[in-house]
């Protein structure tokens, strides 16, 4: 084997991502040095922050490269390792981008444990997307059982957990969520006890039904109209992790129209990243890992196949075409 | 003496407060009752915070009652007391709102020494005003010696304040003011290390020059278009203490235009108000004393002098005229 098709970014989008912003391509893989390995990437995991990354301009990460390999969490199997910490057949995560192979140093990559969690898990409820939840809510928002949470792109991958870890904390979930597939998904399969259907109904009288006694908590993933809507909901003192802000990614406007919610409720409202907090990693994943195994965290995938679906399958989910976890199945 | 003047509140303002808002009236002194004391207003205190009150609706404090005295902090003399904890002569500062006497029970009332401090300093610097530039800047932005903060309204009664204890604590204070009069008083008598003229500079221009490298705390008496100015100057982990949105007092729209500024830059922004911590006062008044009576923290008056005169004077204050703090001497 000695060929690799990837997908590199080809040109930066302005306003909505497009299929000709990528490109997939096949080069050659060159041979193992000393203390590097092959991984067969497995599983993709496509997230919104990718999103942000095509972008020229200050960010809090560096802009992807245009003619370079997509950066993304990978899921996979070692091939063939001339690494002491690894050895082929060994189930590994890392950031290996948008490719069907992948050379590492293993810096980044760890070896995972599938008997009670499956690989893909670790691109989702027990990887990035969960920790990112675990960071909002308990460094942040500091839930406090009886308190109300809402949590916008419930249906997500982030969302998802957020609100049950939300819920295990012993506080009432109030979801926000495109379309009543997501709801049924987010009150049925996920247990919140309420999500409103942004598409379909005001969410700031759906928030009074939902939340009559008011929001102490809000876990912000989209922004703009979503997030004005919450503002005047939350009770005092009340707390924002402020996670994303996908209403946003293309370059829509998405002004918080009325701070003086800020000020008059004494609300705290912070952004985070996951990438700050690696301290906090192992912990979280453990509690995440146990609480998946355990069944009480549940999840679902939206699964593309093949790399060729890759870009398509990331348009879907910067469009919220779907439900949980975005995923490209290769092989 | 049986006879009292005071303005009460004769209609809420939509848009600008205009002085037929307010109404002078001659009242009865009643004669006091058992417990009771009877204060001569020496000063009135004028605060952004009063043109909230004169609004309906839900806000973070009852609104001013419509045909009742305008509140408000005064500081004053005992006239005549049936209360033990006070007695004739007593230098007092409380709530008793803008008229030229009180009645008090001696509820949120308290003597004051005016050997070192003078009487309407306890109004201002060592006042509601002053406590709130310390828990703002001391709860929220919890400034590190050399570290850039920024504050507006700097010429006002807390942004005056909050700048010096930012200055005392060992950073780099810039201010933002609306005039040339306002910044050299900002710079010369406060001792910031520069100060903005919103009203002919480009603020975000101005900001990258006086604090190139960046801030990492401010101080929000104003909102709109300042703190839109302001965010995307913010380092990574900024702090904003968000205490007034002047710019928005008159209901004109104070959107945050780019929130992408709070995740990009994983700012904190957290609303507060002085009378949720009545447990810091003691402290931050211990300190604002020492720090007054000693000339590290200095402060400048804007007087009006009758009560005819203090509706125009509040109009004043609104519009940014008054320089420090606004006060409505009495007798």
């Amino acid at each position: 084997m000695t060929s690799n098709r990837r997908i590199v970014l080809a040109s930066r989008p302005s306003g909505a991502v497009r299929p000709d912003n990528f490109r997939l391509e096949t080069v050659d893989l060159p041979p193992l040095a000393d203390g590097q390995l092959l991984v067969r990437n497995l599983w993709l995991s496509l997230d919104p922050y990718m999103r942000g990354r095509m972008n020229e301009g200050r960010s809090y990460a560096p802009a992807q490269p245009l003619g370079e390999t997509m950066v993304g969490g990978t899921a996979g199997t070692v091939v063939e390792s001339r690494h002491p910490g690894f050895k082929a057949g060994d189930q590994v995560v890392g950031y290996l981008g948008w490719q069907e192979y992948g050379v590492s140093d293993g810096s980044g990559l760890y070896a995972v444990d599938t008997a009670h969690i499956a690989l893909p898990a670790y691109l989702g409820a027990v990887g990035m997307p969960g920790v990112t939840a675990w960071i909002g809510l308990n460094r942040i928002i500091e839930p406090r059982a009886g308190e109300t949470i809402v949590v916008s792109a419930a249906a997500g991958a982030v969302g998802g957990v957020a609100g049950q870890l939300a819920r295990l904390a012993g506080c009432r979930t109030v979801g926000i969520a495109g379309g009543r597939e997501k709801c049924d998904y987010v009150v049925r399969e996920l247990r919140f006890d309420a999500c409103i259907d942004y598409k379909s109904e005001d969410v700031g009288q759906a928030l009074k039904a939902a939340a009559p006694q008011g929001v102490d908590g809000c876990f912000e993933n989209v922004g703009g109209a979503i997030l004005d809507a919450v503002l005047p909901r939350m009770k005092p003192f009340g707390r924002i992790a402020l996670c994303g802000l996908i209403a946003g990614y293309n370059g829509e406007p998405i002004p918080i129209v009325n701070p003086t919610w800020l000020l008059v409720s004494r609300l705290k409202l912070q952004g985070f990243i996951v990438s700050d907090h690696m301290d906090l990693w192992p912990q979280a994943l453990r509690a995440l890992g146990t609480q998946v195994a355990g069944g009480q965290i549940r999840y679902r995938e939206t699964i593309a196949h093949g790399l060729e679906n890759a870009a398509e399958a990331f348009i879907g989910l910067l469009a919220g075409r779907n439900l949980g976890k975005q995923l490209v199945r290769l092989g």
